[in-house]
């Protein structure tokens, strides 16, 4: 992977200097968000700072490990990144990268405004000699079209979301908590392979069905509860998404039928306007009109998807005030959801990668049935 | 608990008018670190601002709960604490918190610059009329000293936490791989009542064995094996922490019982020199200098122990250049640990409350046997 890193640097690099509204001139990049240094490098990025110095130079600054299997200092491995652990114990790595910075020459730094603290900011703004320029998102919008090898992992994280869930169904569930099945899911992504949950594993029961980030509680499932789950694997760092909903016992009312008929028409049709070009707020219009439709419009939160990658919640997002178009190769969530107070509710979340048609359409990475199934 | 709030509420705005060091003279304060909203409400703190208003009115700004029946907008609970739901997509609520201030008449407006990022901070800092000033840490200041409420709390994440690796050391080990004891364990820390784990729980075996933070593998527990596991409950909020070392199979080498009589004595000075008044980079020597006298200085980390409450890692800090002294009903972790390359190693983690001599001393809340077991 680490000539993959180079090349994202490379590009980086290139996209800054090339457009000044990137990083404001700056000679040297300071990159603090973790999911952009594990994307830019690969390596485990907790309370870590890349720098990319003015004289090309690559340096990753990490804590010191007390773990002294992963200590590299000053080692310079075959992808020409540099590793360098701070030792003192409130060493920021912000500020060390600054120091580095300023003493390699450069005289101005670009940093994440949009995740570095005032306070550390105002650490990284004390090193003399440097001035400070804003990043704005560039390694995010970098992130949003995925390569080969991030949809193969993504491709993997739902095959073992999947897995999970599909062995869940198979199983006796009445009787059983909310707490209990999230945890017995939770369970099975790694059995399967995951490295974890992408996000706390979500099980709803009766009147909590449907409800967008329900978080478990000990109400057990009961004949004729709509039973709402969402759950996702993390593989290789990457984060998929799946939601279900399914109704328990034997036939489901009149009103569930309805109320799933109407979320499943919501989802398919946003499902049916991913495609290379389109708006994200169209496709978030498309989910959005059918339950608006059925008078439905309060029910739906915000956005009704975003990007899926390194993190569970990325760019784009699918909302009325979105800006900006679709691309191939972009991972997505459709989520739409109805919530009635008292009653419960319905959610099918998927996962798709938007490709054209010419290639058969979004590619469904969460390929569990949809249909009601009793349980 | 509504009165235990409105009181800390009352305490924090006293504390920042008696000393402007804390607020710098502010008219009104937004506290937007979500363990502090919820020491300071009670209330679920994602993404939510608790804004301290110049008129007395305290108000919590949080967004727009896709979930019905999480909305309060308007409401007046009998804990004085107005709830506000930020509807707008992107909604921030720390700058809706400012604009009420402002509205509210507030000319200046302390902030969390150790949590805010320097993009939020900008956008709450372009409200019309309202100059900021900083909140220093008064809000975590108040919270090292735990009440009789937090401490109960905190007794029974640790019995849930005893309770989970007592059940674990009665099953069979041999065999089993450190992710799946892990998982078990976050299991039954849920069976017992836990809200989840306090962090993540960490199995450690063989050359694993002794690592600080340890990430599960799939490596297999082996006869002759060091076991070194890391766990804590969460409960009402509150999080503890307990890490103990068995050895697999019949008895332990030589070297295994000498390392861990050796990291034994050192937790045991450092749980000893507990006690009010002390200085923490006292008691960090206390436990450290066992280790530097027998020339494992190298292996401990920048830190011995720690402060435990709403966030796993708190004031106090015991490290070599920590300020400050111990109060009564402080809880503290006391963690040291010495991993041996190639080898493996031991850690032994408690979770004790500060007590004076004449109530007998430190509290240990953690207390599965630190005997050197062979399982």
């Amino acid at each position: 992977m680490s000539e993959v890193h180079v090349a994202r640097r490379a590009l980086l690099r290139e996209r800054c200097a090339a457009n000044s509204a990137q990083a404001g001139h700056a000679d040297a990049l300071l990159v603090t968000r973790p999911a952009n240094i594990r994307y830019l490098t690969g390596r485990p990025p907790e309370g870590a700072a890349l720098l990319l110095g003015a004289d090309g130079t690559d340096t990753l600054l990490g804590p010191a490990a007390a773990d002294p299997s992963h200590r590299h200092t000053g080692s310079r491995p075959a992808d020409e990144l540099r590793t360098v652990a701070i030792q003192s114990p409130d060493g920021d790595t912000a500020v060390a990268a600054a120091d580095l910075a300023a003493s390699a020459g450069a005289r101005s730094l670009a940093v994440e405004e949009h995740h570095l603290t005032v306070a550390r900011y105002r650490a990284v703004d004390s090193v003399a000699g440097l001035h400070l320029a804003r990043l704005a998102c560039p390694v995010e919008a970098q992130r949003v079209v995925k390569d080969q090898e991030e949809i193969a992992a993504l491709r993997t994280a739902a095959e073992i979301t999947d897995q999970a869930l599909g062995e869940l169904l198979e199983s006796i569930l009445v009787g059983r908590t909310e707490r209990h099945l999230a945890l017995e899911l939770e369970r099975r992504l790694i059995d399967h392979g995951a490295e974890g949950s992408a996000f706390p594993t979500s099980v709803a029961t009766g009147r909590n069905s449907g409800l967008a980030h329900h978080r478990p509680t000990d109400r057990r499932v009961e004949e004729g509860d709509f039973l709402s789950v969402r759950l996702g694997a993390r593989y290789h760092g990457y984060c998929c998404q799946i939601g279900r909903t399914f109704v328990i016992g034997t036939a489901p009312d009149d009103w569930q039928v309805e109320l799933y008929d109407l979320v499943f028409a919501a989802q398919r049709a946003g499902r049916e306007a991913l495609t290379p070009g389109a708006a994200c707020s169209d496709v978030d219009r498309a989910t959005r009109q059918v339950l608006d439709g059925a008078g439905h419009a309060e029910a739906l939160g915000s956005a009704t998807g975003h990007g899926v990658g390194l993190e569970i919640g990325e760019d784009p997002r699918l909302s009325p005030g979105a800006m900006g178009k679709l691309d191939a190769c972009v991972p997505v969530t459709i989520e739409p959801g109805v919530h009635l107070p008292g009653q419960g509710g319905v959610r099918i979340d998927d996962t798709l990668v938007v490709r054209p048609a010419a290639d058969g359409g979004p590619e469904l990475l969460t390929i569990t049935t949809k249909e009601l199934l009793a349980l």
